[in-house]
């Protein structure tokens, strides 16, 4: 037999996948997961069904959530990510040799698992000695948390289930507390294409907040559309103003300075929906 | 019951949109070509059961393969189209005041029955009195031609059928015959993602013909990965010399300056496969 994997990416697209095999599944307290191993693609995350991580391309999501938010800062010393238990932020955010400590906040706690057990190569930074991984959820992190982070990464699913709570203004709000005072955070805010009106409630949301707001994107194939938007917000570094000639040498297969450049310069469409 | 059409983009990945209503089906003497209405966007032209424009998302492609190249040309007066029957490009090099002729070569007059028929906001151009239509070989038009185009699109679609001839180094030699003293062309040259091998070769095949070599990218949601390359081969201009603060200002909804200048900055394992 012929198996695929189907991800409905809206109720009128749908992107499927060929199977090798599956390897995992199960229900845990906040979603189902699956794991299984693809042809194209290597192995494949899916959280409620849909597509949260691919041996293949996982390295632009994973980079481009963070080289551009910790080169903006000039010196991040300690580093949050919210979700992202897969430990692909992780991975990144210690590439950074100014980084003294990344704590991870997942709520889930069947996601780092699973990610040992099937992602070592993208769960390699959870056992790393710079790294404390936290069970339990962001947004109480974040709320108990004032000044303490320098970049806070915000590596949620799309806004279901547990993660509605991580777009929302009060979200926003907390974060600016959490931050140190030239601290910047950076958010997945899904695509141009498919999610147009969240894009704009997101950006509108996050200048009530913080005054320097900014939109890029990265290509990434199992993603809907292929277009992904990532939001940074910032108390005072602005990152169209960074020199990426300054920039460190970072091992990567995405980012480089002139991808960090190139991300910022929107579509017409796209940047209509920043202002 | 629910329809769906299912584009298998490579033997192991597959894209399907729901479908309103299949409107058209024939056996071009070149090509199977179907068009259907799609929910999410709008109608959809296949050939061969490949996506080739849809009217919610051709803006990108149309805007991304024209512009880049008309505004690296200081001038472009005389401008050629191969394939490309749907009209898309022709619409948009018509944005140019400088042209004063463009010349659509496409092999399959049902295309551009087709695009008449079901796609009038894209082949609104093939009227227009600047427009001259061939319906002929597009390999032959441009052997049998010299010193005659500031700049050709390459609209081709992959290379199967009768688009072989279009990815083959004695063309990229016709071409440079074909062009005036500071002429350039344009391709379309698939996805970095699934298609490396062909970008690598068409990079090496255009750079042992013309002097100037550059691959850019852009979003299609529609297309295989959702990043497609185009390359722009030049005798004389190179687009990253190019001032964008000189641009006309386009009538547009993804090209920008700034989009100009950010589509030339390739992510690294896309950079690679230039050198």
């Amino acid at each position: 037999m012929q198996l695929w994997v189907t991800e409905p990416q809206t109720s009128d697209v749908a992107l499927s996948f060929k199977v090798v095999s599956t390897l995992h599944s199960e229900q845990t307290p906040y979603q189902r997961l699956d794991v299984v191993e693809t042809e194209r693609f290597g192995k494949l995350l899916l959280l409620d069904g849909m597509v949260q991580t691919t041996e293949r391309d996982e390295f632009v999501y994973h980079e481009m959530i963070t080289h551009p938010a910790l080169l903006t800062h000039p010196c991040p010393r300690r580093v949050a990510v919210i979700g992202g238990g897969d430990g692909g932020a992780v991975r990144e955010v210690l590439k950074h040799d100014t980084v003294e400590r990344v704590t991870l906040v997942e709520i889930d706690e069947k996601v780092i698992a699973a990610a040992r057990r099937f992602f070592p190569s993208i769960s390699s930074g959870l056992d790393n000695p710079r790294t404390t991984v936290l069970v339990e959820d962001g947004i109480r992190h974040i709320r108990e948390t004032k000044g303490a982070y320098d970049v806070v990464l915000i590596d949620s699913t799309e806004p279901v289930g547990a993660a509605v709570g991580l777009f929302s203004q009060s979200f926003y709000e907390s974060l600016y507390e959490a931050l140190t005072d030239d601290g910047l955070i950076v958010a997945q805010t899904e695509s141009p294409f498919y999610n147009a009106d969240l894009i704009r409630d997101t950006n509108r949301a996050l200048r009530a907040v913080f005054p320097l707001v900014r939109l890029y994107l990265a290509f990434i194939p199992t993603y809907p559309s292929g277009m992904w938007s990532f939001t940074i917000a910032s108390k005072v570094h602005d990152p169209l103003q960074v020199d990426p000639g300054r920039f460190p040498d970072l091992s990567t297969r995405y980012f480089t300075p002139a991808v960090f450049r190139g991300a910022f310069c929107l579509p017409r469409f796209v940047e209509e929906l920043t202002v």
